[in-house]
């Protein structure tokens, strides 16, 4: 069937209602007219987000039972997050080995550690996004693939994509019960009501302005994803919410400790009308990947934020607990019973979990020899967030054969998961 | 005030919520990048629309005034748009010097005259928009500056930027009174309201597919105004909205007699993934400039469609009654108060209007005086639709004492319009 017209449809209707990104520089033109460069700078060209024509079907016993075990993962990253010891024992060889994990650890140690074993600040939450595959056979129903504990996107995208597949869906006259998705709006919640609890902690203070951080990246392709939460904060809850880079950080924020560490931020230079204000949540959409990080003042900011009294989204912590390292000893005996009692809530997450081996000691050599025996059924991750590092096939086993024991604790060996296919209009 | 990082996020508000135009050709890219040609090709790289970053401000008096003119001018233009001999008199020197209002006279002749003096279908409607100036002296509060009768632009926009204002005023803690603007939605009910009366006449017949028909230009760039109307006739109505040239009606559409005047398309070729349909509706967002009919074949569509059973909106009556000429003509005494009998209605139309003058015989004559002797204080305008081509000061001059009696007639002269001043950022 020709679907040429619908496309067309399709592709207007999603970017006249923000399913955008700014354009890659490549498609970009310099140009004298006045006033160019500046649109081009507030990333006012734009191409649409990839998007399928119509939604991929999922049947109900598969979406009930994603709907059953996100708020008990959710549950489970907030316990690991409080087992200061647990993250510091488990991440301590991985730290040796990757750099990046290590500034993190040594933040988290200086923040809570070295602060008698508790938070600058108790608030603290997690916009977490875990991702599946629907198995091949539905046995299981799903496979998680990935846990992200900090900076997860496309929350805006996502509510704006369940519109877009309403009207698509309408306009070729299917037949299809798509869910509710209000996750934009819950989104600007949970941080609404962080912003809330911390202005209750400063009461009796004077503050002129409170306001909410973004902590975001230079030339940051997804904007439209973040900015819809920013709006929605304004729209829906009457609170601003500021970008800033670490550097810029770095730059205009200190902690007062004589004013119960609050985050001062010195804004005047931010063309946003206001000279200062203090910061009531830092809500992390970059610092993520160690190209976050160029320079030492982004990890100074890093810490200083995490050394604040706002409310972190996430704390440190809870960006170890994304480390592959954690996902991978989730995977052994007892360990997500240790955080999980009910046996019926341990039962329901594990059963998503795809097999996992550590590639130190004894573990890393059984594994290595079964994925040798077989390397298309395994896929080699390295620890660090941010993906498309991992190795499969050739390379996998090419790397397992090179690799000094010490280079391969930077990696866990994973199952490799089949995903069920399905016919879609990309 | 710095006001550089509001501007930023009402620029990125503005893109995500839908205010945006194609971009133009000049900041296109060409690109090798597979699929780039098709997104460039469906108006995916755009610019944003542009607007003032807050609100101008308009006293209750003046809003309350503009509510309550609104639908007394609406009437006017209908009631006018009835009357054929006043139409055919009126216009009558005006067809022989402006070969376009020729045209559409003759569509209108061969539809409406030709038929026993009425039209195939009673089924028209208009969406007009009346443009004001607010006066720099509040004496009166407003001066009409045109009358839109067909292919009336920005209702999506105007809605969306109600949004953005609300956004904007919010995000700067000004204090502002926006009023509702729901006219986006309203003008999907309006054309859903006349679908519903075509389908109603449609009774007994086993029509498969009915849908509205958008006729649009080539390489429109506010593709994105029109298509909020489309896809809010499709969300609110279920109501689909095929955008089609008058070109490809030429080729497509054919209107049979003996199915009740009932207009045919071929759509097959459209991607639709429908063969055929009837159309209800025929909502005009071409058609109003003589650029719009490049071929002979788009005159024939023009006629095709005027002949059909379809409710137009406009009419070619309607879209007459725009003319500058019929403006002009109301100036005079009695007009208006011949197509509004409340001596109450008359005056609150007749306020609005800034003093115009024919230009052919002895009122042309008295107009050139006029103008010649204070050139600062009139506008000379041709009686068609599209701006731009207005004559002022000197150049106005110039062409009074060079054109012909004969080509004057395609002019009127115009009081010129002081309008009030407003502080905005743009």
């Amino acid at each position: 069937m020709d679907v040429s017209g619908l496309v067309e449809r399709a592709v207007t209707y999603a970017v006249s209602h923000g399913m955008v990104m700014t354009a890659p520089e490549s498609y970009r033109v310099e140009n004298d007219r006045e006033g160019w460069e500046k649109t081009k700078m507030s990333g006012s060209t734009v191409v649409h987000t990839p998007f399928s024509l119509f939604p991929s079907p999922v049947n109900k016993e598969i979406y009930q039972y994603a709907s059953d075990l996100t708020p008990v993962l959710n549950r489970l990253v907030h316990e690991i997050s409080r087992d200061h010891q647990f993250l510091i024992d488990t991440l301590s060889e991985v730290v040796q080995v990757d750099k990046f994990t290590g500034r993190l650890m040594e933040i988290f140690k200086s923040a809570v550690v070295g602060n008698g074993n508790r938070q600058v600040s108790p608030l603290e939450f997690g916009i977490c996004r875990f991702d599946y595959f629907v198995t091949e056979d539905h046995t299981p129903l799903l496979r998680q693939v990935e846990l992200n504990t900090i900076a997860a996107s496309f929350g805006t995208m996502s509510t704006r994509a369940t519109s877009l597949h309403k009207f698509t869906t309408k306009l070729a006259n299917r037949n299809v019960e798509l869910p509710q998705n209000q996750l934009l709006s819950e989104l600007a919640t949970a941080i609404a009501f962080a912003h809330d609890e911390f202005v209750a902690t400063r009461k009796g203070k004077e503050d002129r302005s409170v306001r909410v951080i973004m902590v975001v990246q230079h030339g940051e392709r997804n904007i439209f994803d973040q900015e819809g939460i920013s709006e929605t904060l304004m729209e829906n809850h009457g609170i601003d919410c500021v970008r800033m880079s670490l550097d810029q950080i770095s730059e205009l924020c200190t902690v007062l400790e004589e004013d119960g560490h609050a985050l001062h931020v010195q804004s005047g230079g931010l063309g946003l009308g206001v000279e200062e204000f203090i910061g009531s949540v830092v809500y992390f959409r970059a610092g993520y990947s160690p190209n976050d990080y160029p320079e030492e003042r982004c990890w100074k900011a890093r810490e200083l934020l995490e050394l604040s009294s706002a409310a972190k989204c996430p704390s440190v912590a809870y960006q170890l607990v994304g480390t592959k390292k954690i996902q991978q000893v989730l995977d052994l005996d007892g360990v997500v019973e240790r955080f999980l009692p009910s046996a019926e809530e341990a039962d329901l997450v594990r059963r998503c979990f795809a097999k996992q081996w550590s590639m130190s000691g004894k573990s890393g050599v059984e594994a290595t020899k079964l994925a040798l025996a077989n390397p298309h059924g395994y896929v080699l991750k390295p620890q660090r967030e941010g993906g498309g590092n991992n190795l499969y096939e050739e390379e996998m086993a090419a790397a397992l054969e090179r690799m000094s024991a010490t280079e391969l604790n930077a990696y866990i060996l994973m199952e490799r998961i089949r995903p069920a296919m399905n016919e879609s209009i990309l």
